[in-house]
Formats: structure tokens, C-alpha cells, sequence
């Protein structure tokens, strides 16, 4: 548990945007949508979302911490996998509902749970009138079966 | 109004992930999480939501559609400001609830309504036992007020 808190983002749309304390807007979930690149080349790696306590636990550990929504559990990012994330940057949007974290990703350089680099592997075009996935060619970095299987 | 129909995302998670059909998974308010980053140099400009009819809008024009959950309404990113944005490339993730959008801005190459070029004009850090932000040096590009002034 971090001891770290947030205090409730002002009503003033100039202190929010121009300010110098975080407070993040918080959905109605309790939740900040939160945007992951490579701090090397900038490539996209996931999107995921954080709840105070993964944005406190983050701040203060310098390991990226997430909200699951599908397990609702706090998640620290490759604790299974090794494939942890180092912040080398963390930045807030205008009216702070967003987070940007610029990491530098351990163990197998990978960050989709599919074992690729990038959650985002697939192009999208129009096609017949018809909105298509084509794949970009990234292969999975380590064997996600094995790596998420269950203890028997 | 476009045309253009997403299929239900399939239950099978093989199908969804490495599938080559667009079947994205908005949530209960209708909603994809949108990334928009610079397709020249990759900077994170902004965050924002779309609509299965923004989607489809942004796909068949090339220009950059969203939903703006606070005005409730179809969003021509750039319309009032000139800063459009050109769809470079479009992306999605491996469970399809999130897209990435690679674009060229208009006008002022101006995404935040500030004025600036980003959204993301804060980094965040620790002092004091406290998050704070501080400023990136960044500089509006365009006059906000003068812009966006509603017709006396």
C-alpha cells in the first residue's frame, strides 16, 4: 500500500491545466487511461489503466503498476513474465485524465501478453468496404503459453 | 453518417487477437480509447474516444473523427482550429479496445487546446512526499482564446 495521495482535481480549468500538482481526473471507475511507449524509439507498446494506488506505486517504485479490469487487481506489469517496465519518464495531458509513461521494458523486451514487442501488431485499412487487419510482421519474443500456464 | 459496420467482436480470444477483421470492443458508453502520436518524430499528442461512427468517419476520409464525451457530439478534430489531422497509419491492439492513429496535423501542427503542440506538456515527479508537474518549455502555437471564441 503506498502512503501517497492525490488531491482532488480542481474545478478552476486554469489550475488544472496550467498547474503544478498532479491531480488526476479519476473516471467514474476510479481509473486514468494510461499510454505506454518505448523511451528508446517511441514505438506504442500497450494501453492500460491506473487506479491511485498503481499511479502511487509507480511513482514511487519506478516500475510500472496498472489496474487490471479484467482480474480487478492491481497488476505490476511483467511480474510473470520478467518483462517488467522502467520509467524513465511519466507525463500528465492537459486536463489530466491521461497518463504517458515513457519506459524502457526488461527481460524479453516484450509487452504484449501475445509475447510480442507491441499490443498493437496489426494495421488497419479499408478493404472492399470492409475494415481489415493486416499483420506487421512482429513475432511473439518468448512462448506465452508457457510462460501464463497455470501451475498444475 | 457513414456506412461502414463493424462486426461484434468474436467471443474466441484466438480470433480477436490474431484475426484479420477490424471488430472492435467498445465499451458500455460505446467508446474505443483512441492514441494519436506525430507520424514524423512519434510524440504522443493527445488521448481521446471514439464512436463506432468516428471510426468509420476517420477511416473513410483519412481525417481524424472522435467523440468529445463532454459536448455529447461528433468530433472533426481541427475543424474550428484548422488543425486537422491526416491519418498516416491506423493500428489496433491485440483485444481491439484501443486504437492507435499515426497522423500528419494541419494548419498550426497544433493538437492541444492550449494551444500547444501536445497535450502531454507536464512530466511528473516526486518532491517532498508529494506528484508534482512541471512544464516541458513548451509554448502555445496558436491563440486558444482568439480561436475558440464563441460568436458575440
Amino acid at each position: 500500500m503506498s502512503a501517497l495521495q492525490f488531491p482532488e482535481a480542481p474545478a478552476d480549468k486554469k489550475a488544472l491545466e496550467e498547474g503544478d500538482a498532479l491531480s488526476p481526473r479519476f473516471d467514474a471507475a476510479g481509473l486514468v487511461t494510461a499510454v505506454v511507449t518505448d523511451a528508446g524509439d517511441g514505438m506504442l507498446l500497450m494501453v492500460a489503466h491506473m487506479n491511485a494506488e498503481a499511479l502511487a506505486l509507480t511513482l514511487e517504485t519506478g516500475i510500472a503498476h496498472y489496474w487490471s479490469r479484467s482480474r480487478k487487481a492491481l497488476w505490476k506489469k511483467g511480474e510473470t513474465s520478467g518483462n517488467l517496465q522502467h520509467v524513465v519518464e511519466m507525463r500528465t495531458d492537459c486536463d489530466q485524465d491521461a497518463i504517458w509513461l515513457r519506459v524502457k521494458v526488461l527481460g524479453h523486451d516484450a509487452t504484449c501478453h501475445t509475447g510480442r514487442r507491441s499490443c498493437f501488431y496489426r494495421t488497419v485499412g479499408l478493404k472492399d468496404g470492409k475494415a481489415t487487419l493486416a499483420g506487421d510482421g512482429t513475432r511473439p519474443l518468448f512462448d506465452a503459453e508457457e510462460t501464463y500456464r497455470e501451475p498444475a
